[in-house]
């Protein structure tokens, strides 16, 4: 029997983060402040970023060492196995080859916790006794908590009230990893307490959770604002995933032909894909994919424009794909794909031409998942299945042509809190539709505009 | 950085399970007709299970060879990792070295499919169309459908109606698998509509489940039924989870001092013990401890004798330690250490002295559990608690003594889908009662009466 699985020791956790500044045909533009529309400078983060993460932010170099103590806290489940899914390729009669790097085996269950963990012993070291952030389903909020938690920090999570209501077991992992979690909105904050005045009954947003969790932090001295995607420093963090896997595919003697990720703020895709974008620029690559819901089709469909990083203007703009801040998708479940924005370094990539984009409905993309938890045994989360989507996609293509291609796909989390969906696509009560071209145009009437020399 | 994770290759799979039957000094009683109370023949077996499974409950050869298909599907997440607990061990500042073998890495969450995935393939092999079980929780009926799943097998799973409306997420599970669930008592089967016609708001047990299920085999010529734990079989099928810790510890370089189990049915802690027992009855192996609930205190308060395997005696009687069939433990969250038995191979290890067992309240397993996932990440299932508090009682002993004794635990699954029992410890809304003795008095003044030459 062959081995399947691939495995590498703690000592094989990379020991420096790959920065893809260093390599980029150009610089991602500065991000710009939302009521001036100039670009950021270091001292309008630091009342919420610790010095050191500003840097890395803006930073050109190549790679950026991880410090001895994140590599330690990293090893309680890193690094990821990569699996090759025999059953699926079995099951499709494709000849091309299937591997699937799996993040689903943190304990938060996504590959959230790799930046979580590197931004909590940031914090720690800069003396931030707290932390404050925003959830909407909990994949972040509980990733976050886990990663502060293992530092000895404080943490507050405002969670988007529907969410906070509908998906209890996310909050019961926060508050496993001594976390407060909090109904977004709340009565903590100025803007918690007008909002509800106004409407004691909203169901809260993530605009309303980010802008709670940035006035918590910049009203504590002793308080930092944490996020888990879109940024430059968090997509830094996430290519350990990438560096990984380029050991593991050569243990397993194979060079990827396509390398597939699922795109929402896009920090999944960013880490699996930025350790081989030099090549791909160079014209050796593989095939970059970035699988988006149909629902909220940011570089299929959006603009790349500048745009807040939020939905109501509060937070810094950044230049990116978009679908426009005011942008509303529907309320699919795969909830961590529902971003108007999309990573600026992602974006740039995608303006480039380095990377292919496509976008799937949510029957199609979880026709996907079921197929590979009846076959491969692991039920992914609703956002991983886009990617699996498109391997299985790229697979039937190879099983037409002949061609025995070697597909690579992120396994982004698991979907252990994200049965309901399973449930309601078994019944057969998901549905898709055609977003309305005029939605998306009224939302990117709306852009705010940047004033960059 | 040293790594603390023991990994091995599929190649690694042991090829043979290990039948303790043929290093016991005394022979485990037969297993007696429910009806008559003498011996069960072959025959009394073959409508609801197949030749080889019938072999193996009564086989006393030394291996027994696992087919290679059943190695295959085995591989889809096997060898299981065992991981040194170096977080939990600095948390506690023993200078025991606490090791855990993780059977939470399957795609059901537990052990449990290591036996499923076997009986499946002995049904497939039989020509069985159809399996039919019960399940509690549902970790059983989850690990069943999937292993039935890969096999081409139909499974219908009757789940105790309390479980099935508070455990929704596991019924998911099963779903997704293809099984068909349905809440027992069921209009599906003669017994099933008999107790809804008495009484249409039972909440169901564990015993008219089982009823349900074997009449429901016994009734369909292509259908079959499954036990996911106690026999003889099933615990054969899980020893390759000792197979694997003892390569493991040799890749280790340690030799296990303690080795702890918790224990319901036995399964998990048969797989992990019975390779060692051996050296245990010759004086040499290490000290081996089953943890139960102090709620349901079978090993500690229970009595060595026959007793029905179910609750209403229509399954067969087995000699173990049981706290009588009639005996209705506490709702604790625990679910799967709800048993008023223990395997009848464990029952007599402990009645030769060879196995240690002790008892523990809820909330005492909860610390426990909380204090591994706010160091080691993972969220244990309440019954994996039960062995973690063990593990940490010795290693504070250690401590203590100042001992450096090597401690190794199953880590018998997750407890993803047991996080609202996690709200209710933190909430201090456990409670812990004494057992009174009149109660187990009681039940074991109900036992059956086997006749056995």
């Amino acid at each position: 029997m062959q081995d399947h699985r691939f495995i590498l020791s703690s000592q094989d956790i990379p020991h420096a983060w790959y920065n893809i500044a260093a390599d980029l045909p150009e610089l991602v533009p500065p991000h710009c402040h939302p009521a001036t529309g100039k670009p950021l400078t270091p001292d309008d983060m630091k009342p919420i970023f610790p010095d050191s993460l500003i840097e890395q932010e803006v930073s050109t170099e190549r790679w950026i060492e991880i410090p001895d103590e994140v590599r330690e806290k990293l090893a309680i489940w890193r690094p990821a196995p990569l699996i090759r899914a025999v059953n699926l390729e079995k099951h499709l009669k494709t000849p091309a080859r299937i591997y699937y790097k799996n993040e689903g085996v943190s304990p938060a269950g996504s590959h959230k916790p790799n930046t979580a963990v590197a931004q909590a012993y940031y914090n720690k070291q800069a003396g931030i006794r707290r932390i404050a952030t925003e959830t909407g389903a909990g994949q972040w909020g509980s990733s976050l908590a886990f990663a502060c938690d293992l530092f000895g920090i404080e943490c507050k999570v405002y969670m988007v009230k529907v969410s906070y209501h509908q998906k209890p077991y996310r909050r019961s992992l926060m508050q496993l990893w001594n976390a407060t979690c909090v109904a977004s909105p709340s009565q903590d904050t100025n803007v918690g307490r007008q909002i509800l005045a106004k409407d004691p009954d909203t169901t809260g947003s993530l605009g309303i959770a980010i802008s709670e969790a940035v006035e918590d932090a910049a009203s504590h001295d002793d308080t930092n604002y944490a996020l888990g995607s879109v940024l430059n420093h968090v997509c830094l963090h996430q290519t350990i995933i990438g560096l990984e896997l380029k050991k593991q595919l050569a243990l397993a003697e194979e060079e990827v032909d396509i390398l597939i990720g699922c795109a929402g703020g896009g920090s999944n895709l960013a880490g699996i894909v930025f350790p081989y974008v030099k090549d791909v620029l160079d014209g050796r690559g593989p095939k970059l994919i970035a699988s988006e819901p149909s629902a909220c089709p940011t570089l299929t469909r959006g603009k790349y424009a500048y745009d807040f990083g939020d939905s109501v203007g509060m937070a810094p703009m950044a230049c990116m794909y978009t679908l426009g801040h005011s942008f509303v998708p529907s309320g699919i479940h795969a909830g961590g794909l529902r971003y108007h924005g999309m990573a600026p370094t992602l974006s740039l990539l995608h303006k480039l031409g380095a990377m292919e984009a496509r976008s799937y409905h949510q029957n199609a993309a979880f026709e996907a998942g079921v197929m590979f938890a009846r076959t491969e045994g692991i039920c992914p989360a609703p956002e991983t299945n886009h990617a699996i989507r498109a391997a299985i996609d790229e697979a039937l293509k190879c099983k037409e042509t002949g061609e025995e291609k070697c597909i690579v796909f992120n396994f982004s989390g698991h979907g252990h809190f994200d049965l309901y969906s399973y449930d309601k696509y078994l019944a057969g009560e998901l549905e898709d539709y055609d977003l309305p071209q005029g939605n998306i145009d009224k939302a990117l009437g709306e852009l705010p505009v940047a004033h960059v020399d």
